[in-house]
């Protein structure tokens, strides 16, 4: 089957410039997939005049008159901006016209109106933000980033299922292992909020591997990391925060003299396959999860190729199932509760 | 005046051969400080022998028959070890024979009893920990990284008065800069209690600058950043994480063939500028704030260089009266306090 995203054109710092061919991108390399572009048609349509006709032909314009500034209120944006491109992509995942849409768009409003228009799954109390992080030995998905700042133990496990289910579905990983993130490797350690959530995920039926420390994330202790949305925002802000400052330094030290140059001119090429590794680029695109359907949130700062990476993953959760997954799991562990709570 | 250390030779994971060759150094560079070395005296005894005459002079050595175990409760260290080479250590602060302490023993033990033998100082309900950090424009003091992982408002105020108090100190600033670990820099973000805390910071009267996002602690906007120990450990150990994986990485780039191999060798004075402008071992030793005394903490796996900046912190700590300016800051706050109450 194959899958159509819809693409919000006019979210992030460079609106069509840059969504409009990472969409070109995202469909050379998916010869399956089709887009629907959502924004003023008189900004879209010239780009696509250079698009191959193959290309073309999986390509839809969308025309919205109406844009969510970056800086808007979410409460406004919900009421006020109802042909905007962020609200039209997302409808069209509603009206199942397209099975999963990105914006890179002010993450508040993208969240408000998702959750509005989509609805929440049964079982889920709030929706959770979750990205990719490169680790050690692979990468990790961390949830929640920001959405919730003050989490009860229950979020803390729904997050697991969520995320675990993500996981499963994307990486093709049979039981995912699931972490907590704690200040200590001991049950003892840790709020109240943890440690409760920690006996909740120990009876969830996932593979729940224990607490995680923070530099867990890192060494790859589990695919899945869970926390509350304080606690993962200041930890991927804290990460970008000092890889922007070694990445400094190290141009400043490079940069030092003419010697020091040259030193560099010697070691450019694998400086960049070192960059390459840890391009953030390729980490693009946070999903909403717990919603009705497939939203995936990219930096507003993204280039092409970032936006294309935030298209793929929006892709990658619609083609392999992430929402029936995480549903058919919610069901199973509610039977699995209803029978333990008969048999009481 | 001339101040003295003392040093717990025992702890951490290499004992006196990295504590005492650390106290050599320290000596060696302050040329007006003493040190109390407290240990089992068999085995620091041996190593005093190359000591210079001049630095025997300043340096004698205290006999403790235990000593605490890495992974020994805190309850009980504080119960059985009465003679541990820990707990000499910090009844000489509290005795005035040394003005600040030094252990790179296990933290919990060492909070434990610290908190104990020197107790709080009055208008400070919980003690912190804090640490040194490298920022692109030069460092900033963060606390609390673990002490209390259930903060309320008021004692995130009081980690506010500490730190700036301690950057006020060693860092002889006017008016440190004091931020809010947060997870935006409006005021509507955040949750509950940093919203609190940030209405109790801006009457402090602390140079007060709002709310810094994680990766606002490595661009340097703030002097001294505060939050609650969980979210504080997560940042740190998270960083931690993220050095290790970075510094992994470049190494097996550097090192995947002869081509980089050569390449590394010409970047070698590159890297080794680099590598010591983000050494953690200089940012070693955190200290213990909010007691009736000087107390730092070391890594445990630090090695002679690092130990030996956990006791120059020490030192910075008591020679420049660290102590007497948190204490008369909180007595300016509290007759302050008490003048509005009067005139309510």
């Amino acid at each position: 089957m194959s899958h159509t995203i819809a693409i919000d054109c006019m979210g992030g710092d460079h609106g069509p410039s840059v969504t409009v061919p990472a969409a070109l991108a995202f469909l050379r390399r998916h010869p399956d997939a089709c887009v629907v572009l959502v924004g003023q048609e008189s900004l879209i349509r010239p780009l696509l005049a250079s698009f191959p006709a193959d290309i073309s032909r999986r390509c839809t314009l969308r025309h919205a008159s109406q844009v969510v500034a970056m800086d808007e209120g979410p409460a406004l944006a919900l009421r006020n901006k109802k042909d905007s491109s962020m609200r039209v992509a997302i409808d069209l995942v509603k009206e199942g016209e397209a099975q999963a849409c990105v914006s890179a768009g002010n993450t508040g409003a993208l969240m408000a109106i998702s959750r509005f228009v989509l609805k929440m799954l049964p079982g889920i109390d709030r929706p959770a933000i979750c990205t990719v992080l490169p680790t050690m030995t692979g990468h990790v998905h961390m949830l929640d980033l920001g959405a919730n700042v003050d989490c009860e133990a229950e979020h803390l496990r729904q997050f697991g299922i969520m995320g675990a289910m993500l996981a499963a579905a994307v990486d093709h990983l049979e039981r995912p292992r699931v972490g907590l993130l704690n200040i200590g490797e001991e049950d003892i350690k840790g709020n109240e909020v943890v440690k409760r959530a920690a006996e909740l995920l120990k009876d969830s039926g996932l593979n729940f591997v224990g607490n995680v420390e923070g530099d867990g994330i890192y060494k790859g202790d589990a695919d899945v990391v869970v926390c509350d949305g304080f606690v993962g925002n200041v930890a991927l802000k804290t990460s970008e925060g000092l890889a922007q400052m070694l990445s400094t330094f190290l141009k400043q030290e490079f940069g030092r003299n003419p010697l020091t140059k040259l030193a560099a001119l010697a070691a450019l090429p694998v400086l960049r396959r070192f960059k390459a590794r840890v391009d953030h680029r390729v980490y693009n695109g946070a999903s909403l999860l717990g919603l009705r359907g497939v939203s995936v949130k990219s930096h507003g700062s993204a280039d092409a190729y970032a936006f294309e990476q935030a298209i793929t993953r929006a892709y990658e959760a619609a083609s392999n199932n992430v929402l029936e997954r995480i549903a058919a799991k919610l069901a199973e562990l509610q039977s699995q509760q209803q029978v333990v709570e008969e048999s009481v």
